[in-house]
């Protein structure tokens, strides 16, 4: 008899049908005796009258592997709108301990909890709130991919072993690589700006690394990344249109389609506007002191706390909970920036519920200001590991610009989640290698 | 004015147009001068008369960046199906030297070239041929996740930092993670089983990481794998039909839709039947011996020859290029195999085109029979390393098996390349870390 899967016993009304799944809660009461069963698409409620079939039960614990043969009878009150009767039991694999995690109520991610949630993570993730995690993200990697296909992107693949570090920076694991130093690639920067002469606009999603030295709940050493480059830009602003497109565009998809998913995590509400604010970060120095009497006179980027208090203040004033920072002060750009005509470049931060998700700047794509603006920045432009990306410039880069952002911050905001670890399924920091 | 892709300028015939993108081809002979022009989308011919215009063109090399303002006008010996005439160019960064390699003409991907074609990737990808390459590859990942989509898996993003070799194998990347010794992913086999016990079906398209002290056409130390793993199958057979479904579906689909480029790139014509040939590997083993006169009766597994013999065999007599070797010896199998019911494990390797992608087989889901196989095969269940992965076959684990193949290797045999390294961007080996 072929399996038929949980969410789809209602179309059976009636008829006999074989489910397959986990054990998932077992209430013998002796008048009522009922279990469930839970398989990737739900759960199913299945009464167990007969005493051979109880039988079969003795023992056995949460997570016990079985198919369920049984007719289905319509119930409005039962997950899935129906529950098995009548039924007949296949034990494929019993289970005769108690899990060590609950798997149908929440786990708790309190911060002092967290260490107890990873180390059990490999049955952890079965319970079905951390589950919702997981599939809201694969479908977030999902939109995201839809989106770009649609707009033209070209996927690619760039190295993760690299010879240096990519932006001259520390924070780098290093390796021995038959002999030479390889380290791991902290972003492909460099290479999508170079992909950038072959397909114009291109994407990435892939590991990045980072020897973070910090234990917060903004911190790992392993963090899946978007990254996307477009080049024939008219100018910065259709970068920061791409990016506010792509966030509207995944976020609407993903409080569409998982709104009951985000509803049992409780993730806030969306608000969006079709463009999302934008003001410069010293509009927001002026009106963060005017509203806090804080005084931020001294600051050149944003402080944390003025990314929150923006976010609060476009999302009560402009109704927008996606806020862009913009003219990013030059002494904080990177080498590949390109500067403003004044004092700042031509790169936003988005802002997203309190934090900055993305730097979002037009890149520096001629060559000989390229070549200055590294030497102002005390990287040489003579280091053979830079003679490749160069290259990219001497033979001809248009205007180009990008962004890339941490998927999984951008899950943690999505669904309200305190710490970045609780959006990855197994974290790493610098206190955590397994599992 | 707003850029017309150059594809699309058929669609605006007498009509005036901007085009952008890289001077491509430069024929200045004086009677009749015209240049062409790359994007994104293809190639556009552009015939330049007017002479304050050609003045513009002087000492420019290809990789110049421009936008062309011109009438269309149909023509359809032209690429594209049309040209630009009455131009009026704007150089926007111009390029006076000429780029180290052919943009127009194809490499040369003879093995002792591949390194000059390496050395210059970042401008050698330009070149419209290498460039089919990866469209070819990027819309490759497309439709495999597509496939994966519509059989319900769900996308997993397992770590890349992990505290041992995960199969217990040699040839690992050791690097020093905060005093502790921690290795780059070999495979996320572990970690997909375990998923299994969450989202019953999983796949992963992520780097993996081999110290390969080879030098050869097969061997790179950083390759895209293609990890899939499905639970509640009834037998391995569940497995095979799956990654035949997944490789026929993609196969075809790419073949339909990149026909053009595959074409250009004098890849070979596809020959697949809805099923794929099993033969068993004593079979295979006989036929050979039978038909080559060559002597195998002391090889256990199939010699690369055997590989290559098979699928010409299967392509001649089943009209068939991917065939099913089945039946693994059981001291070739992986302690995480299953058995099969005599000498065998319920594993196959597909070939395709003459060599192994990917061996498909049957896990063994049940714990105490895991840890007998660990045991034998000199793997310590008790070393800390397992204790996760181990949990989740003792909280229960159905039935399961899955496959993972090189997404760089299918690329090289879909397209007939030589070399994996040629479909792979930036390609890691014992030699080469850069560019």
């Amino acid at each position: 008899m072929e399996r038929t899967l949980n969410k789809d016993i209602i179309l059976h009304s009636d008829k006999k049908v074989k489910i397959s799944g986990w054990l998932h809660k077992k209430r013998l009461l002796g008048g009522l005796n009922f279990i469930t069963l839970r398989d990737r698409s739900g759960i199913v409620q299945v009464l167990v009258e007969d005493k051979k079939e109880l039988e079969k039960l003795r023992g056995l614990q949460i997570g016990t592997v079985l198919s369920v043969k049984g007719v289905v009878v319509k119930d409005e009150r039962a997950p899935n709108g129906a529950e098995l009767h009548d039924v007949e039991l296949d034990v494929i694999v019993p289970v005769d301990i108690e899990p060590p995690v609950e798997i149908d109520k929440p786990l708790s991610h309190k911060p002092e909890n967290l260490d107890t949630l990873f180390e059990y993570r490999a049955i952890g993730l079965r319970n079905l709130q951390e589950t919702k995690i997981f599939k809201i993200r694969a479908n977030l990697l999902k939109y995201i991919r839809g989106f770009l296909y649609d707009n033209d992107f070209t996927e690619i693949n760039t190295p993760k072993i690299v010879a240096g570090a990519a932006e001259g920076g520390a924070e780098v694991f290093k390796f021995d690589y038959f002999s030479k130093e390889a380290t791991l690639a902290q972003s492909p920067q460099l290479y999508k700006q170079i992909m950038v002469g072959v397909f114009e606009r291109v994407f990435e999603i892939a590991p990045t690394f980072r020897a973070e030295l910090s234990a917060t709940t903004r911190h790992v050493s392993e963090v899946t990344m978007l990254d996307v480059e477009m080049g024939f830009i008219n100018g910065y602003d259709d970068v920061l249109d791409m990016v506010e497109n792509l966030v509207r565009n995944t976020l609407n998809k993903v409080y569409k389609d998982c709104s009951a998913e985000l509803k049992s995590l409780n993730a806030p509400e969306l608000k969006l506007n079709d463009k999302f604010p934008r003001y410069s970060i010293a509009e927001i120095h002026e009106l963060y002191s005017k509203n806090t009497k804080i005084d931020v006179s001294n600051e050149i980027d944003l402080t944390p706390d003025e990314e929150r208090w923006i976010c609060e203040y476009s999302k009560k004033k402009d109704g927008c909970e996606a806020v862009f920072a913009t003219g990013l002060p030059q002494s904080k750009m990177k080498f590949y920036h390109m500067k403003d005509t004044n004092d700042t470049a031509k790169s936003a931060d988005l802002l997203f519920r309190g934090i900055e998700i993305s730097t979002v700047p037009q890149r520096e794509h001629r060559y000989e200001i390229l070549l200055e603006q590294m030497r102002f920045a005390g990287v040489d432009p003579d280091d053979p590991g830079f003679s490749y990306y160069l290259s990219a410039f001497k033979y001809g880069l248009p205007p180009h610009g990008g962004f890339g952002f941490g998927v999984d911050r951008f899950v943690e905001k999505i669904i309200g989640l305190n710490n970045i670890k609780e959006a990855i399924l197994f974290p790493r920091d610098i206190n955590r290698l397994t599992p």
